[in-house]
């Protein structure tokens, strides 16, 4: 019998009506011959208001009291939808983080260590529906741990990891993940698979659907992952480690933008090994990550530029480091500009076919779209663009690579 | 060093400002030298929420879960008032039922049978204050389980004796245990002491400043409690085995009236043994309680009348068994009255003092208050009178019995 993890966040647990409407989805899956386990985060709003409780008594508080409180939330809504279900004539039960979900790491933020199978096993072979609140489980010190804010997409992969289970549906309020943002692409299309490769990039550069960590974990342990609307009766998009064979799907799964970066650029640099260590070193230092970073040398000088970005909310800082650092660096001039976006193509085609990104380029040139950056991966080529040019950029883009959904009907 | 619990309610717990004020009575018992364990009940309001969410979710709930559900309110305000206490500087931590609370009997009206002392004796020989949830444990099958609504000064007294305390102070939004209820006698006086029978009585009759079966547990126990303003500096009420040699205090301790009662009368029944028992067994059997009974046989008759009072809400339903059993029975007529009141004086003085029943007897007469029955025990009289003069049997004994204000002075 197949063993499914359901996961609905906290605007489809938001009220007796909607944890109802959760309860109609739970009972046809356990109707149709599945083993359900439950994973349930908080009321909407409710986890807010819990920590604006902890802020107002005390503004460093000990993150084992904040646990205590906090994770009430998800205590609620599990007795909640378990005693619904109930209602519904089906075989319920919760069961707390504390009695068993180990976790490991700081309180506050910790981890999925360990799942005690044995009682879930048995409630779950009996027919019964097990529902876990979700972003909880006991530290090693015997006291309530949470997961980490927005933690439970990742906390219910390792549950169904940990529990063996065939699959983890994530119900939550978008349906799907979509070729691009339908905010820009009104014409975005659902995607019907994707792999975890291309969700992780299409994460990592914009589209929210998914926390990265969980998507990462489930590739890891090779745990199929669906994310569905948990108010519509929609076919979601599945997550997985290969495309299906009999998938008809564009090499290219969709155009992410990103608005998160800046972009700081240091000319007349000296060109000599470990000038870009001499730059990139202090900014680890001071806890800046770097994404895109272009060394462009012009043949025959001894001089050059060198481009790269760093998250937005960073740059200041970032601009004190490096100037700063000029004499070790050897710089003329520092420029910065936080009006930039990152426009990628995301697909698993990228690999075979270099044809591709050439594609990318020639669509951005033909519309005149300037690119201040490249980099490409495995399955992602992202070219750094002025903010105002980002959005024109994802269009002509969908449509080059076939995405529209006029074509694709 | 001397060991207490400070038990506080759902008012003083209603809000960060309030939980601040909370933890500063704490840290004056703390600082004094005693080692402290507060048991705290939710936000008011906040169990009404939880238990109208567990209503609307399903009318007939798993009390597994109901539990589940209600126990948050609980584990918020403790979390909080731990995180406030260390805020001000003191070594605090909550501990949840869970951990150390062993409950037996049923979910949702469970008892306290074991707290696990080692954790809490280490945490409070080591100058911790240890904060614990009202109203919730641990039940044999290793599921939280809730103490029954209002129970929470009970589970405080359970657990003050279960770890070997030398006092339980229940901080309300009382002030301490009044001589009769200020609102019929204005200069009504505040007890320094009252004895735990006193207590039992008084609010068997009406005064509901505790729960009747925290008292009787502290009896029993002989773990001495005190009543306490949670919002004012003022001297409470000491509840204790035995009046202090130096307590000057009246042999009666309070006047207490009590409007929940009705009153049956059958007339001309037929007095033969086993007559009592003919009307009492039936009610018995309807979960009918008897309070007063009086059975008035007049010499020389072979017929009488038996006078008894039920809990007003249950007078229809009694009367209804009764006519049902009128042949057994054998009654000629049956009349009833809601609108009567118990009215007693109550004090550790009536056992030695048979002059005290006779002066609230003189004293009602004077003022023509008609007695429909008398009951005693060793340290109450009660008298039935008409409600509309329940309020001025009231006063005239509370001046009477020399308990008002002024003459305290």
């Amino acid at each position: 019998m197949p063993r499914i993890v359901m996961k609905f966040g906290g605007t489809s647990m938001a009220g007796i009506e909607r944890i109802r409407s959760v309860a109609g989805r739970v009972k046809r899956e356990a109707e149709a011959g599945s083993e359900v386990l439950v994973v349930v985060s908080a009321m909407a709003g409710e986890t807010d208001r819990l920590v604006q409780l902890c802020r107002e008594a005390a503004a460093l508080h000990d993150p084992r009291e904040y646990d205590v409180v906090v994770a009430s939330g998800e205590q609620v809504t599990a007795g909640l939808l378990a005693m619904t279900l109930q209602n519904m004539g089906l075989s319920a039960r919760s069961f707390m983080g504390w009695q068993l979900i180990k976790a490991s790491g700081v309180h506050g933020n910790a981890r999925v260590e360990a799942i005690e199978r044995s009682a879930l096993d048995e409630a779950l072979t009996a027919g019964e529906i097990a529902v876990i609140p979700g972003f909880q489980g006991v530290s090693h010190d015997g006291r309530v741990a949470t997961l980490g804010r927005g933690g439970s997409d990742t906390s219910a992969v390792a549950i169904a990891a940990g529990i063996g289970a065939d699959r983890c549906d994530i119900y939550t309020d978008v349906d799907g993940v979509y070729t691009t943002d339908p905010r820009i692409v009104p014409n975005a299309r659902k995607l019907g698979q994707v792999t975890f490769e291309e969700m992780l990039e299409l994460a990592g550069v914009g589209a929210k659907v998914l926390q990265t960590r969980s998507v990462g974990l489930a590739m890891r342990e090779k745990l199929p992952l669906r994310v569905l609307s948990a108010f519509e009766d929609l076919p979601g998009t599945e997550i997985v480690a290969e495309l299906g064979a009999d998938m008809e799907r564009n090499a290219i799964a969709g155009i992410a933008a990103d608005r998160n970066e800046a972009r700081i650029t240091l000319t007349g640099i000296a060109d000599r090994p470990g000038m870009v260590a001499a730059v990139i070193t202090p900014l680890a230092e001071a806890g800046i990550a770097i994404d895109m970073i272009v060394h462009a040398a012009t043949a025959g000088e001894r001089r050059s530029d060198l481009t790269f970005t760093v998250p937005r909310p960073a740059l200041a800082q970032a601009t004190a480091v490096i100037e700063a650092q000029k004499a070790t660096i050897g710089f003329e001039t520092l420029m910065s500009d936080a009006a930039v976006a990152k426009v990628s193509i995301v697909g698993v085609g990228i690999r075979s076919n270099p044809a591709l990104a050439a594609r990318m380029f020639e669509t951005l040139a033909e519309r005149k779209i300037n690119l201040l950056a490249v980099t490409t991966s495995e399955i992602k080529v992202s070219a750094l663009v002025a903010e105002n040019q980002a959005e024109l950029a994802v269009r002509v883009l969908h449509s080059a690579f076939g995405l529209d959904a006029e074509k694709a009907a």
